[in-house]
């Protein structure tokens, strides 16, 4: 517990389970069921003492709309005791899209991937799907817990007391981004943290995982990420760089994100020590007095766990120390786990079959080397095993942190035994008076146990006293200190360093390597990317300096811009109003070259008759209530923005059955519903068209293109172009190569390009070619000379320029 | 070919086949068979023109001892051809051994565990002792091939000349760190460089293999180690720095080892362009000229190809896009592979049915949705097959480069087709003009295929002009240039850079992390760790300087000094003759400690008798020749250093004998043979005892502990201190945290202890224990300060101070 800080900020702990289990007692009434295990320890007092709140799923299908969470009974003894269920929210979820979820999507997919198992996980999209939908759930039922919590202050008057939603684990990695974006819109104040109870992968294991940026983002959605070491810190910080594109910086543990700075943390989980050192007191004897010295397994039954290689190891040594027959009994207790599934199904089969196949190699008459416990056994029992075992074989092939580590060592209260521990442990990494080994070396394992059953005793001593020492300092309540600690630093003004502060534009550079030889064109959509979105077409004006620098970029002799849209050309000549550029209109369907030129792609026949008969019955039916057609002669936009609310829902259905009946696919725009012809064209086709016809048939071996705008154009230009997709909203997938918050984005991003063409070729830039006097050249490059200084020492413009990598990642050494 | 480099330096290639394959024709005699390859092709016309050497297995076990390698026909128009029989070493090996090294290390162990797929992998020490013999054997005839080839340039006279030595693939990862030491010690001229063909994975992946080590230090025995893509030399990179502890430069992608800095280079491999455009010109149309667009897959048959994702993702096309029903075969290629490996022959059974149930679903009357060939097609056809087909399906789940995607661009010669690519091929990650899917999202693949179907004309030419473009300029030759250019640019002044030249010594005090309230024990070995080896114990004298820093040290109130040794205890005091230290001599048996008092271990009485009786039997028998016996009192070693090389071996078989009869395990020790008492006692626990008894039982808490010594301690002091292993082979395994070269580098790893500990406590430091007068320690003071500048400025001296992390690496945020 954490006296003195969690008075001031409640919390809200958001995790797969709640700290108990719900189920219906013979009465027919829901009942708290106790469940285990160290975080519960640990937390459930915080949260009691705190007044806060515990999100999680009653481990039941059956509680009923709106049934009430029982409370405690008088004589619960739990942790949890205390938690009044005003305190607890259960997030129920339908039993198949909870299987989808936790069978599927947890344990089929990110169990494995996490563990660096790839060959072991399914990737499937229905069950991501489920996934998404049920940590959304667990994303809304926080947010209710949010807005309690943040009004029950309000009301007690504290008003500066930010709570800390704290959300945990694998199953949950999505549900920080909806908590954010809503608790924002919604202007509550929370912190949030992650902490993640398994290993994070390498980027080339995460990167297999088709929708991986948006784990990334989710996790990045928090304040401060947790792990249980550095290297799985490292891990995420790298998939966030070079997945994302982020800004990181790996000293400092920091990641940035849409100008947020995300503070990742080694939190090394531990054990609550002293509970354990008591029942070690405690427990009675359960192991026989013999000369017998036992080796002891506690695990899940898990194919993480190496159970095959341990026994297999166990067997060697048999073989190559005989001397420890009759003398040395390996208790293996396995833990039942995820029976369901038919992957641990098999495991269950082959290791039944091994530990008989040794076992009739090796029995005597009154002696048998492997005892072999499936399924689960009391805390007090087990206390008594790790206390009375003379050697602990802890050698998962990969675990986040292993906790069976520590609680051997907490009950090591009597003649110390040793400990064997895995290095693709967590644990492996701290506790180093352990005899590390290699679990994939059986001979070395083999040799490690021997080693252990003939050490010294003051070799044993000197190495459990110091693994105690440690475990005893570093304990559940400290892990839990540390997180709290982490979480109170984020109002600090920490945030990412200036060195790195041109890393992104940098990033760029290289990936667009503009050559002195090449020109560049500039394909650039309008709407929210060099205007920004309003409420009316008309209002959406573009700023003066982003034309100012437009200008200037078509005045350099081998630049070229195009703005295209969906909006009519005419329309779109007007808005942009500068000359000698390219326009394109109606998504490119009709393109105006700077030399006057104009194309315009060829259009059924019949369709202007169908135009023209969608246009009349939407103007009979549904041009009311602010609701209004745009012509755009081969476009046509049906426009609702204006329309209240309430009537909207109504009118959109009716307007989609009107498209339909008149033959055309409702497509949908931003609060508008457009039909476009039946033609196959779009803003990439039209792009490629552009650069075709400016260029020659040879064009890409002297041009680079880069192009922002919305999503329409990135696939037929990914690979081709250097592609911003400019979005607010970093969740939603894109092919683009890099992404910018919004138009003031673009403009810095125009501003460096231009410098970067100024720099390239002095002699090339600055001809006039629209007549212009040599006087408004200079005094433009002045202006812009001004505008650079202005980019450089503008921290806030750089971190405006966010970052999402497309599937194919920026190459880059500084990675 | 590169013309003019060739002249100046012949080229050893070691690869694991012979660039043909060699069969017993009809009559009896061996033949030259072909073997088709970009690689071959590419480096066997350079082998000719700079009458080097080509090193490999012969393709059969057949060869007779002395058996002549022939010559090829006539009418030979393999690119071989002009390669002579003496140009030619073929590795010849017992097929038992091969097939371990082969099927059991190369394809059991290392292609899953380099392709990031460690549930597939097999570690077993059998195959890896096989694997190390063969590369011994391949490493042996490469340097008698060196040794012909810098024969012949002296003969020449071109004696500026190093020929080059070019090691290949995942075959033969450790066979270059034999051929450097044997070469370095025959003062051979060469250049050694090294081509990894498959992925190099994570630092997350390599550490399950137990012997990792071995393999890095193999590969940086080189002096270039080059990978396909920048990804891969990155993971190397990580790998040496957080498995071996080197100090490496990540933006010049450069590593040490030993005071020798090795290039690493990212070498993307290329096709033989034109000859695939040749092939496509004169290849007879094989597809029939039907509307039908064709989908093309070739593979070997492995399971790292993702086959069967692809067959799933082209089913999902046909349920979501039935227009293609009847209009659209897949055609897979599957080259039979491995067909005696059991996983090999499980994944042929499951496409078997599944290729069935899919062409069962979807046929009709005169169409079948896949066609699979199960075979070798010819080059023809495939050239044919590429031309003809409307999309190229690559989807590894995990492939190095991947040449079909270049082959099939190369051949696409007329109506533009359409590339998918993979993303975790190294090729993906230049092909950028592709459409790159991950394999493992089926319904995007499904869907990127009905865009390659429906791609319109001028994308496909863009993009196909492109891909193109890129591979016709980047091919075969232009790798292998580049290679040849970065073996050119080793003998440039190019190693790692200063300001990474503290890197070692920080690394090592943030592992000791030494607080000011602890504590500091210094416990050495002495013979070659403070004194060099030398040819007679009496010669091996500790150098002035160290035993000033000693004294220095052993001044300082809060550092402890043992120096432990396999001497007497009287010969190891008169030795080092520092007073103020504890000494343990007989490998601990016996201790003095700095007040005087002394500690002996009780040794059984018959051993004294036996020892006696032992000293007579070795006297009588074998001390002649210059061996002799030293008699230490508890301990006896008999020396044979002196003896005629000529005689050693009977004399060693002999006295071997004389310890065994009189009931002695003979020990070997330098160039000596020891016998010790029969009691559990070591340096490791004498250690422990000695920090027990000066600082009391709970020591751990207050005091770090540095060990230098030989691997004899090691075990025990795991975990418990900072371990030092002093040997100038990197390539034997050790317990220690650090690796030594020599004396000299234990001296400057002092003199940073020294100064560390005087900064951390300037009042602790040079209070007078032993009675000096107040002048000699300012004296003593001032010279540290003198040496301390020289530390810091030499580079040679931080260079020698190497080192191997153990089985635990180094935590550091800078990696």
């Amino acid at each position: 517990m954490v006296p003195g800080r969690v008075s001031q900020a409640p919390l809200v702990v958001v995790s797969n389970r709640l700290p108990f289990i719900l189920a219906r007692g013979l009465d027919g009434r829901l009942e708290r069921r106790q469940s285990a295990g160290g975080l519960v320890t640990a937390v459930a007092p915080v949260v009691i003492e705190c007044k806060g709140t515990w999100v999680g799923w009653p481990g039941t299908y059956e509680m009923r709309p709106g049934e009430a969470i029982p409370e405690s009974d008088a004589g619960d003894q739990a942790p949890t005791a205390g938690l009044k269920s005003s305190q607890v929210v259960a997030v129920n979820v339908a039993k198949d899209k909870f299987d989808a979820y936790y069978n599927g999507c947890c344990n089929g997919t990110f169990w494995p991937l996490f563990h660096s198992m790839p060959d072991r996980a399914v990737f499937k999209a229905d069950t991501w799907n489920a996934y998404c939908e049920v940590n959304e759930e667990f994303a809304q039922n926080t947010l209710a817990a949010l807005r309690a919590t943040v009004a029950k202050l309000d009301a007690e008057g504290r008003v500066n007391v930010a709570p800390i939603v704290w959300v945990h684990d694998y199953q949950l990695l999505v549900a920080a981004a909806s908590i954010r974006k809503a608790a924002e819109e919604e202007g509550l104040r929370f912190r949030l943290g992650f902490f993640l109870h398994i290993p994070f992968p390498s980027w080339d294991i995460m990167r297999l995982f088709p929708w991986d940026d948006q784990i990334l983002q989710g996790m990045l959605a928090c304040d401060v990420v947790g792990f249980h070491i550095e290297d799985y810190c490292l891990n995420f910080i790298d998939c966030c760089c070079r997945r994302l594109g982020c800004r990181v910086d790996r000293n400092q543990m920091m990641v940035e994100l849409a100008g947020r700075t995300v503070h990742v943390k080694a939190l090394p989980i531990g054990i609550p020590f002293e509970r354990f050192v008591e029942l070690a007191e405690s427990a009675p004897k359960v192991l026989k007095t013999t000369e017998e010295k036992t080796i002891l397994g506690v695990d899940r039954l898990d194919y993480t766990k190496g159970l095959v290689n341990r026994i297999l190891a166990f067997e060697l040594l048999l073989e190559k120390h005989p001397e420890h027959i009759e003398k040395v009994t390996l208790l293996q207790i396995s833990v039942p786990s995820r029976t369901d599934v038919r992957e641990y199904r098999q495991l269950k089969e082959e290791m039944d079959q091994l530990i008989g196949r040794v076992n009739g190699r090796f029995s005597r008459a009154n002696w048998s080397p492997i005892r072999y416990i499936y399924g689960c056994v009391s805390q007090n029992q087990l206390a008594a095993f790790y206390r009375d075992s003379a050697v602990a074989l802890v050698t998962p092939l990969r675990d986040g942190m292993n906790l069976v580590a520590k609680e051997y060592v907490a009950c090591q209260i009597r003649e110390p035994g040793v400990l064997i521990l895995s290095p693709f442990a967590g644990a492996g990494g701290s506790m180093h008076e352990a005899l590390v080994v290699n679990p994939y070396e059986l001979d070395q394992v083999a040799e490690t146990i021997h080693r252990a059953l003939s050490m010294p005793l003051d070799e044993r001593e000197l190495r459990m006293t110091q693994l105690r020492r440690r475990e005893r300092k570093n304990d559940v309540s400290r892990w839990l200190e540390s997180f709290l600690d982490a979480m109170d630093g984020v109002n600090d003004e920490t945030s990412l360093v200036g060195n790195l502060a041109r890393l992104t534009l940098d990033d760029f550079g290289q990936y667009l390597d503009l050559d002195a030889a090449c020109k560049l064109s500039l394909i650039l959509d309008y709407d929210g990317t060099l205007a920004h979105l309003a409420a009316h077409p008309d209002l959406a004006i573009m700023p003066t300096e982003t034309r100012r620098v437009l200008e200037r970029l078509a005045n350099l002799s081998d630049v070229n811009v195009v703005v295209i849209s969906g909006r009519s050309l005419g329309n779109l000549s007007r808005m942009v109003g500068i000359e000698g550029i390219t326009y394109a209109g109606s998504h490119g369907l009709e393109i105006l070259h700077p030399d006057g030129t104009k194309f315009v792609h060829p259009v059924p026949l019949e369709y202007e008759e169908k135009l023209r008969e969608l246009l009349r019955a939407l103007q009979d039916e549904v041009c009311r209530d602010g609701a209004w057609v745009e012509n755009k002669g081969v476009l046509l936009t049906f426009h609702y923005r204006e329309t209240p609310v309430t009537a909207r829902e109504a009118i959109v259905k009716r307007a989609g059955q009107i498209f339909k009946q008149a033959g055309f696919e409702p497509h949908a725009a931003h609060m508008a519903i457009e039909a476009k012809p039946p033609v196959k064209w779009d803003q990439g086709r039209a792009s490629i068209y552009i650069l075709r016809t400016m260029y020659g048939v040879d064009w890409t071996e002297r041009v680079r293109v880069i192009y922002a705008g919305n999503e329409d154009a990135m696939q037929a230009l990914q690979g081709i172009a250097c592609t911003f997709r400019v979005d607010s909203s970093p969740a939603v997938r894109t092919a683009a190569n890099f992404r910018l918050a919004d138009p003031d984005a673009v403009l810095i991003m125009l501003k460096w390009v231009e410098k970067q063409m100024n720099k390239r070729s002095p002699r090339l830039a600055r001809s006039p070619r629209l007549g212009r006097s040599p006087t408004q050249c200079i005094h433009a490059q002045m202006s812009f000379e001004d505008e650079d200084e202005e980019i450089r020492k503008s921290a806030h413009g750089l971190r405006a320029i966010v970052q999402t990598a497309v599937r194919e990642p920026l190459v880059n050494k500084a990675m």
